[in-house]
């Protein structure tokens, strides 16, 4: 363990043997700190929404088929144009110095050994350029919480543009945070300076809790940001936290070059529907016009196929990539997804999909109360 | 701790730092004696009604909108050209000298610093005139429970009048109490009299149990008698115990200036629907010709929302209150709806509504079994 | 406590202070010896369908209504032209010696005093004249179980004629026992004979199992058995077992005077429907040409109502008068169905009806979730 | 108990004394090593499937059916020609020897007893021959997992004709092996040797783990390996592992002579529907042209009915029966089957059904949450 601000930080560096996800985190509890741990693992209020986000998967099943000519399936895919080794990437998660010393850099490595995309976060605990590095030549995206200055959005767009990340993801989900009861009782507040605040004048991070850090950022975010944060870094610009037809189209027309549907991990608006949920309208209102990368929930390589199945191109995960970190460094957050993606290619071999484009067509069905059709989904 | 007739009451007095409203309950088990702390949290028979009351929220979703030019938004409201600081009130509770020494005074001063209504019950602790005094000119409400002699009912509406109360809130669903059983199991009978039964030869209620209160009310209450009350008093009168189109209907036509839905908080028919499950269609059928209270299980921020977008103009809560008022005294009752306005804030950012107003044209979804388009609640 | 044959019967004799009736179960438990709880209590199988007959009951809500003219609800009745107080009746139960030494005549007593009819079973611990002296006077069914041989029948329906039943109740569900597990954990024999097999040369019934006794009776019981009996004795016949509109219109046809919708308590048929969610389309068929009884899992007051609001003229209720004969003899049988019809009445004033009738013209809602419209039921 | 290579294996051989299949697994816990047990009881991933498998037997109910000629009720039928004294045959495990010293000899001894069939299965730890020759003549299927290699299919297929089985089961959903978590946590590998396999050049079945049998075996089979393999061996054909009505139409096409509706117990596709959610609509598909064997959660009497009711002419188990292999060898196996017929005679009276035709004909409702109706499933 390393001690930093008197915060104590993993820092195992091995492979993981992995049963599965869910249980990394018992495991990461008892090494992440009872406040880093609880702002981890929080949802919002009675975390209604982080519980059904998971439970939604339930709702709809996948048709085993059989007598295919299926044979190891691959599980290879593109998103923008970018070759992936999986249709799973890791979601931007803030001050992964959380869970492990190297954070950002740990899962940075992780992320481009197994061949798919880190997701950094403008609230990492390293700065853009440092992660950037970190990937040689990995893809990664960088995630934006815009800040009320111009000025400070342009100075991390431009080192994002020049670090030579491959898109900017806008969360525009989060103009203040859920009311989170872990950080209340544990009085949380960051232990760990974030780099990209650190290095301007909006000043010191370190013994700020998630509220703060929120209310000095933009606290309106319109539709003319999404155009002007594309024109400006002439990246493809991902919005993130839809949970409406509505607003896909409203992002879409705003110049979004695709759609990350996401409900902040229920960690925002807890009330809200379970993103799995809402994921199928989106996507036929999408309508195959741009990209959709979908997260909040997915544990399991049937969530994975489920989500594919129901409209997403790729799916994120978050929080499982934190526990692997904590548990293991940069192999521990590889593990993780590779893990997921072992689990996912099993489903697609017994689903009848030889490719991630096949599971794409795969038809979901859904228990239906009323009579024994098979409805479709 | 003040002890009055052998009861034991709190007399705290302190503002209290509050994570949610349902772990006031357990916190207040420990301060108010059993049978008061019984009389308060029951409901009637096997609780199911008191229970749906609460899930029933999770039926609907509200929808995270996003890229809105929504900035801190405004709960500010209006009912009855009232001016309030929230669309959440204090619903009349009687009996408040079982949470604490001071019981409707402290309330009454709670409200008035919250900035919002206090409702009267007619068995208060106190009487109507020395709660509004407490009021010192913040707006309230008096809750009558008819008796079956028209000259008592005169004088308390007179009272009522001359104290300046903006409302009457006739409670027409409690012709007897609901069968309530830890009354039953604690044998509890009230132990501090009630200052508007004492003033009246109606005589002394100490030592009575709530159906025996129930038994020397008036047993039927008739559309006529809504009329009777609104033109004797020229106030505008609510109807409260509404659960049903119908009998909204009925008490428009009989002179009503306000309905208040309402099942009493699950404390007298059991087997009825969650009154949350019915205020749609009451409000369809009201269509706002005149405002609609809402209670019966509100304890989040989320439920607070969903009741407004569902056709409530106004929140009422009961039973959290007084366990602020046993935890806190005035401020802690003040405590109590200024938490649950916080949380409806962060809501209502998330959901993208600027103001009250804005909520109550806001769509709520439900998750369908049938399939995945996203219904209108 | 007596002693018979090795088993030990309650004798007490009082009344009880009843809080609800499942709360009878547990402490009947402490007095009536394992074997002959395990028989009462039991369900078959798994008893989905036993827990299920009350749960059900949740499945449909009872709307409030207010600003009627309802005071003091009458729960008087009529069924064939016997006056009752209560719309709520005892459901024949086999060896009711099992909960206490004077059995069946305690609880003839207990209907007698509690103005209500009292329903004999074949399988009595006493005889039917035995039990109609008891009686004195008050109303009585008798509930056969066809032997094979038609003399029996014809002795056992002699004395139920000359005894004065009002009417014969027929059960068909039970050509042989459902999958009963206690009995078989238990190695349950009845320990104490049954009068009307005793007096026969049919033979000893002391030490055998209800497998053996049902294997004693008619193996088959035709629509022509109906029409025999109801010709025999020029009784009313109840039809006890229907579970489905078809077999209610066979019923009819073959003469029956009464339709009894009952799955025997979930003890036979495990799998098959609660018996509350067939009533309706039963009592839609039947369309009042017979009267209708209705048993299985009701324990509340508003279980009462419900049945009575779709499709119920009468309800019968089993397992809890056993538990109430247990504690207090014949005058605990009498608190459980006073008990019962206190709660109804607290209900029914509640639901704004003021008889019986206005109860069956109670229109019943169901949370629908696929729309906030009241949806009746 | 009986030590081979280390593992203990039962040696019983009793009739038991069964009071229902579920509370056999603990008992069988008991004495079945860990690995073992673990390989026998687990499902894939999270198992929601394999939980499922069972709940949505309740999903749908049997209508308690009176006042019929019903007595006696017959379970003998048929299948292929084969006269079977039930309904209810016993599916192909592999690596019976997990269970029992004598592993499928034993089963083959208690399926004959019985009057059913016993599937042999490709990985069990006798050859087709030994297990044929311990049948005495009874009826037995072999169910072929395909090898790479159709030499060896050859091989095993004559010694199947030779041995004089009834039918070929060809299993087409295990192309690779779910993701099964008891055999990681217990690090399994097969004990005992696979006779099928030891006499190959194929090689050693001994300390591989399931994913490495699978692997070895055809990575893909075709429709056209269907109508090859039923061309070779001139024998019925059925397909095991069909989840929809595609694929019964695809496999009906291809020459099956049987459709085997199948999820392998939950331990294939975790995330697919129970299998009883699509028996009807792939019943409905099928219509008649081919016998329907049914598996997967099958466990009481009530179970068997519905499967019956809702499209199967034949239901096959196959956890139970290890588990009575276990507790009392051939005897132990051939109570198992026995029980469960048992319970299901049981059922057949009391829903008013003579034979298992008239089951086949019988109508199961679905409490409809809309309405009172009773819907047809």
């Amino acid at each position: 363990m390393t001690m930093t601000n008197g915060y104590e930080q993993s820092d195992r560096e091995e492979k993981l043997a992995i049963l599965n996800l869910p249980s990394l985190e018992e495991k990461a509890k008892e090494i992440i700190p009872t406040g880093g741990f609880g702002y981890i693992t929080e949802g919002s209020e009675y975390e209604w929404t982080l519980k059904e986000n998971t439970k939604a998967f339930d709702h709809v099943q996948i048709i085993p088929r059989v007598l295919t000519s299926v044979e190891n399936p691959s599980t290879e895919t593109q998103l923008l144009d970018i070759n992936l080794s999986m249709p799973i990437i890791a979601a931007p998660v803030a001050a992964q110095g959380l869970a492990h010393a190297r954070g950002e850099l740990a899962t940075a490595q992780g992320m481009a050994k197994a061949g798919t995309i880190m997701s950094q976060s403008t609230y990492g605990n390293a700065t853009i350029e440092e992660i950037a590095k970190e990937g040689n030549g990995a893809p990664q995206f960088f995630q934006l919480y815009m800040s009320k200055d111009w000025e400070i959005n342009k100075t991390w767009l431009d080192e994002a543009v020049n670090s030579g990340v491959k898109a900017i993801v806008m969360t525009v989900d989060s103009m203040l945070g859920g009311y989170r009861e872990a950080d209340i009782i544990n009085n949380f507040q960051f232990p760990i300076p974030m780099g990209n605040l650190e290095k301007l004048s909006a000043g010191d991070s370190k013994g700020k809790g998630i509220a703060e850090i929120y209310a000095a950022a933009a606290q309106v975010i319109l539709p003319s940001d999404v155009k002007k944060v594309a024109e400006y870094t002439g990246l493809p610009v991902f919005v993130k936290g839809i949970q409406s037809p509505e607003d896909a189209e409203i992002a879409i027309e705003a110049g979004a070059a695709g759609i990350w549907v996401s409900n902040h991990g229920g960690r925002q608006l807890n009330g809200g529907p379970a993103s799995f949920d809402v994921l199928k309208a989106i996507s036929d209102k999408v309508n195959k016009r741009v990209p959709i990368v979908f997260d909040s929930g997915v544990r399991r390589g049937s969530h994975v196929f489920k989500a594919l199945a129901n409209g997403a191109d790729i799916v994120a995960i978050g929080r499982p990539i934190l526990y692997g970190l904590a548990l293991g460094g940069a192999q521990g957050a590889q593990s993780v997804v590779e893990h997921l993606n072992h689990e996912l290619k099993i489903v697609m071999q017994l689903a009848g999909t030889q490719t991630v484009e096949d599971i794409k067509k795969a038809k979901l069905i859904r228990q239906n109360p009323i009579n024994d059709s098979l409805s479709e989904n």
